[in-house]
């Protein structure tokens, strides 16, 4: 976090409305920057990358826009502009230096951006860090702006640019557990409700309700893409626009359309998305469902996985380390663990944008770099996860027919398929015998004399059992074909 | 919870696999249920109530249904379509004695229905409660059903349901607020970032950014029936449909759509919802969107309405209700609290449903009974919350022009606008100076012979402030008009 | 929640600050109770009984020592007592009819309470509902008294009482559990981490490790209640103690504590008490410590218990209920499903406190009634599913020997006892070897004549390997004896 | 994240269960944690470096024992406590490449730090990095231990470590708040109950409240350290001890004691720390009860400090930073919101621990690494923002005495002082009509001829209000003097 040299004893002088300050010389930061610093020294993790890349995407376009209506002169904009292709080209990152958990609504990272571009320009100026009246990091690179409408503006771009990654993994994710669908489109195992043996199922029915549930979260996270379109720039301070003439946004929104690609649009009331984070809320809450689900597809493939001899047995998940340090040759479903957790995790940093978006007042939320961080954070989390768990466990699992026929066969769960013909309370009495004989319902209802033996495997088919249809029953003979 | 007289002394026995069990002889509820009630006596309240209507709406369909394709007979059906119709029309909900907490995935509560619907039926018959063999309550009032997908049908049906009259709400809510727009369209007052005095702003305007995120939770709900619209129904116990014919599964969704009107259509794959729980997350994640809007906004109520004294005092909410037990004549800001209150309440809701959600296991979730709960609940309370904070709070505000115009008159936010002319700097030393001799920023810079008093007054105009542009310089000089 | 009879038209007027309002006749409540009635009809639930009672119980002391120091004449004081004994035996509970969910911070409860109070002790005097020159609400039942201590000094109260009996119940799931492990002191099972076959233990050191995680659930609910303890009566509104004299308060503080018998003693600075609301989201978080205990447990008796045939199948649960309206012979794992959804709502009650009492402002909290409700409820809620649990899961569960040991034998666990002697990338090779050739880690040890039969025998005792030592080592050589 | 440079073209190979793999010739770590940074690449943060050193201290100590009793010779014992030491110093942080979000219950951090030991060791002795006959990173370093054991016994100790900073950080806010109470000990202000203008009370009051809360918080954390110093060292994989003698355990926990001076002890039944997760539920409980203190009172630093024109304006926070990129002279509570946010994010944490810890199954919590990561990172924001809060915003804050008399003066809050001279309802009326005439209720009751202008000066006197008793009444009249 302290990103000039421990031995750099050149400094520059720099003064505020608090005082003077020193600022080591060949920093690109400023007082505002460095008094943040000392003011948020909490966590010790820096603003997240793909904010501070908006931030500066904006302050570009802002350059170009000041200068083609004649707000800033051609040459300081050349500089700033120049600046700002270093920054995006990742460059300096050490200089973006305030933490990560820091008060005031985001205008320290603001400031930081500000300080950081003036100082690069000026640079390119042939001047020297914090000679500002050459570029000055508010009267220049802020022209037209404030933290207020810039920073959600860059916050919505950096959510949509980190949306689209996820919604590629996702598809990924959806595909794979389609691919095993196919695969295991026949092979017949045992279903179970409450962790209790039930009815007969294919596995690659199984997977099909994943992918079901995946295309959802795809569908969801692709249309959340829309209501973060909307930018307030040119709101400024509290959405009422003083200081950006509307010639001023119109361009910015249709520059920051063509550089980024990403559809955005004007917000026809800026007051509203300066104040209001319910989208961001929502974003989240999408997120927590897509968490929701690699939860359960995760914790299914851990049972599923579980033994791998005193357990289910059923699934192998490819091994992609060792597991113990203590018990060789042991082999942990560590990547649906990995899932799971970063699912939880997602799942927490809802918790903070929530409680962070209701803590909104009047015109402002003070809160804002809370929403950013975690929401940013969940985004690339999110993605990262979700396609090293379709590259290194999706794509390798395997299901063991042996294992699974084995589970199958040893419960009593065929005494389902005797209800339709038998009732419930005679196919109930059947099944405990088989459970406590340790017997096939099969056998008890036969040798109750309840059934015929060819009956019964009309009706205990299992194949038969995994699609719609009551067991020994012709479809249609009551309503005529589908 | 106990919805037998304790004096009663006349009991039946039913029996079931683990033996024989004493039903109050005139109750309508059977074993299964009674079991349930001394397993669950947890919270002392029952399911809600529109569950219970959902569920039995679904019987009913079941009956017509099951009768038409000659699996139940013409007589029974009857009797158990007319059991229904009582129930619908909101008799015998004593009778529903299962508690709101259960385990068990929703069996229990299922179990009721059925019972309840069977002895129903069995006493129009002529017979008397528990002579099952007039009308089963799972052979025939269960006919081709199973739990599993008849409580996710029910719960999405009721869900959808209570949306609507929210999705109403949140219109009255939205409408309310643009009227007090209009209504203040030209009242000047302080706008406050991180709750110091920022720019001046008309009292409309804020309104107006309230009645935007109120549209978009509007919009948000409405799009959330879509995905509540798909039923598992005839998907019976783990999706597969075993035991239910095809034709039975597409002609319950026809009676279902049209006995509801709701747009209902069928899963082509029930295993899905039959176990991911991802939709109600998602829609449980659009009402705490909603939550966080509603807190927002009457938090900032109750900030406005602050004092009426020592407070900020603009705003006056419309007495509802004395204050205070002590304090003579104090009138408190009963109603915006309530919302807030309850928008805490929804969030709580959705912590839980997510936990839930995030707890299914293979072919089910058996925690859907909390679920269940929780999102109705919560589609209530908002319901009714929104709709009482509309009526008797947004409604009747009224926003006092004088002490709008003392606290904006008061404040240095004038210096603001001298940045364009000044640059940051020298304004922010007006601004310091305004603040420490308690005099405005136009006086002090007139003082220091920065300005003529006729500029000033251009500069400074407060209505042209709350308007997007460069204080005293004209749009267009730049880039033409708009 | 309409306690009057719909048909009921005689009514009585009431008149408060906002005028007059139409009363039912017979109604115990007053026009305070009415306007709440109406402004916060949310939730549909009445405030929760135990307050009710605490709030009545405060009321009795305080017409009590109102009456020893000659503050209330001694026949309204008999009158207000009489009524409050008759309300703490039960009496006239349809009466407080304030909705659970209300604004206000308490007010609407506590004048109903006095409302209450007053027309009951009105009515022993021979006048009629109303006639408040006879007891007055607020000049008699509440005199001294504000919303702001007795309401908090009622929920501490009601929070103790029912703290209570979750300790109680806690203790004998203790003793359940430590049944269970002795009882299974000597049966040898396997042990499983990230649910992967690990290494032997013997069942009863499964069931002990419980009993210690309920053992200090115990120990910090017991030490929760003394942070409870301190009261803030005679702060009245706002913690000054303005109306209620210091003799009032100290009175009230040894009358309340006699009459509860709960330790209760004063705060020495009422004003905190009253405005921070920390220690009930202390004593939330401890709830919520135990609730993931009770997850963790609930959740490792579902899957020891899942099967019977295609799961682990070590556990038997005692059958409660039918588990299944479509699977005859099913029976699931409700109790556990029952405590771990009670524990998940527990956490999502813990939710809702910590942002209620997050939002306090300045002298008060106004969202106190939400802090009562959900920490009353998750008191209740645990301590009943607590006591079902241990009774209706705990007590009866059953572990199968015999399918234990087949999950044992079947796994290459004894790998690791190799370890010590081999090296770990030795073992890990013969523990592969194992598990691809379905043989058992002794035979591949032997095999590959890295050790004689007789040392993997003493190397391999799975009763030993279930205590501290290094397989094959003499405890004691190193070190001597402990 | 990946510490060997990019351009390193020498490798060596290391093999495990899984085959070959290249690693950076002179990278500390080895095949294993190699493995884990591809498999884990989801957060691109590291492992709490508090954790790390944790883990470094248990295995020198385990290297201590280990030689002390014979299983590790003296000089690989020497190099590897050297290897610790060169660690614990500080060095070679940037061999801890695992992401800090893992699968794995903490493994592959417990390899990393194995096998840096290990290498470190083996340069020390002569040899290069992959050379493990010379030091084994399982057979040496992790001797007698397990990953189940150490990391949380290592989690332990770093989280006693960082919760006494909070402790003295608390114990400095709680003084600096004591400070505030003395200092405005005299000075009147409008108290507010549900932000309307309640009662007269003292600045100093109100700190005294907020002194209050931090002393509780500083009273649990300090006991929270007494759960947290049960270790279960010597447990190893499932907490039975297999491989464990016991006088290693007994000795390990000496020496650990020693070390750190904490406290610690030997769990009775290491099975159960191993497995259950409570205890830092518990703690991640206590540190949420200090959030939302925190949030409180910073809450209403930031309401008091509003304005400072247009708001209550009551306090000056001292200024730490220009606020605003547009506004200029703006200054914001930026140090009251950054101990808001962090305190929301403790929550968040909170709810990440929680979901973690009830996600445990059988011998073993897969989700550990995300508990350590959330309570080791609540520990340090939540030291580090209120050292920063204290410093920077609670000891420079000033109480306006002019604008608190404003406020006081102008509200109708007196009329509260006449109820028990003339009665609620006659007190009510007064009330309303002064704040409908902008008068005060004194002048109203005299006008009223109600009260002479003498006995209405010994009712109102505000600084009798702010003390215990009935205005105009004498203490002890009725009760003697306390």
């Amino acid at each position: 976090m302290n990103p000039s040299s421990p031995l750099a004893q050149d400094t520059r002088t720099e003064r505020d409305a608090l005082g003077d300050m020193e600022i080591p010389a060949d920093a690109f930061y400023g007082i505002h920057t460095a008094r943040a610093m000392n003011n948020f020294a909490v966590s010790g993790r820096p603003v997240n990358q793909q904010l501070i890349q908006a931030l500066v995407l904006v302050k570009k376009a802002a350059a170009q826009v000041n200068s083609e209506q004649k707000r800033l002169s051609a040459h300081r904009a050349a500089a700033i502009i120049n600046a700002c292709d270093e920054l995006l080209a990742g460059r300096y990152q050490n200089m973006f230096t305030v933490d990560a958990l820091q008060g005031g609504a985001g205008t320290s990272t603001h400031m930081n951006v500000n300080e950081v571009i003036a100082n690069l320009a000026i640079v390119q100026l042939g001047g020297h860090p914090g000679q500002y009246e050459l570029v000055h990091p508010l009267d220049d690179v802020n022209c037209c702006q404030s933290t207020n409408d810039v920073y959600p503006t860059a916050l919505r771009i950096a959510a949509i640019r980190l949306l689209r990654p996820l919604c590629d993994a996702m598809s990924s994710l959806q595909e794979a557990l389609q691919n095993k669908e196919m695969e295991y489109a026949d092979l017949l195992k045992l279903g179970r409700t409450q962790l209790m043996d039930a009815l007969p199922m294919m596995a690659g029915q199984g997977f099909g309700a994943y992918a079901k549930a995946i295309a959802r979260d795809r569908w969801r996270l692709y249309k959340a893409e829309e209501r973060l379109r909307e930018i307030p720039i040119g709101g400024t301070a509290i959405g009422t626009g003083m200081n950006a003439p509307r010639a001023y946004s119109y361009r910015m929104v249709e520059k920051l359309a063509d550089e980024t690609g990403l559809g955005l649009c004007r917000s026809d009331h800026p007051m509203d998305p300066i104040q209001n984070m319910d989208v961001f809320v929502e974003v989240s809450g999408l997120l927590k469902s897509a968490a929701v689900n690699l939860l359960k597809i995760s914790g299914d493939f851990r049972l599923l996985a579980s033994g791998p001899f005193g357990g289910l047995g059923e699934y192998t998940l490819p091994p992609v380390q060792a597991g113990s340090s203590i018990m060789p040759g042991k082999v942990n479903p560590v990547m649906a663990e990995m899932a799971g957790l970063t699912a939880m995790r997602v799942i927490a940093e809802d918790a903070a944008i929530t409680m962070a978006a209701a803590s909104g007042q009047l015109e402002l939320n003070a809160f804002l770099p809370l929403i950013s961080e975690s929401l940013l954070e969940s985004l690339q989390i999110l993605s990262n996860a979700v396609q090293l768990f379709t590259e290194r466990c999706v794509r390798g699992l395997v299901v063991h027919e042996e294992r699974c026929s084995a589970n199958l066969r040893n419960s009593a769960v065929m005494a389902s398929t005797l209800v339709a013909e038998l009732g419930y309370d005679e196919a109930a009495s059947i099944a405990s015998a088989a459970i406590a004989q340790s017997r096939t319902p099969e056998d008890i209802a036969e040798e109750r004399g309840l059934l015929t033996r060819s009956r019964i495997e009309q009706l205990c088919h299992p194949y038969t059992v995994t699609k719609p249809g009551i067991p020994g029953q012709e479809e249609g003979t009551h309503h005529g074909n589908e």
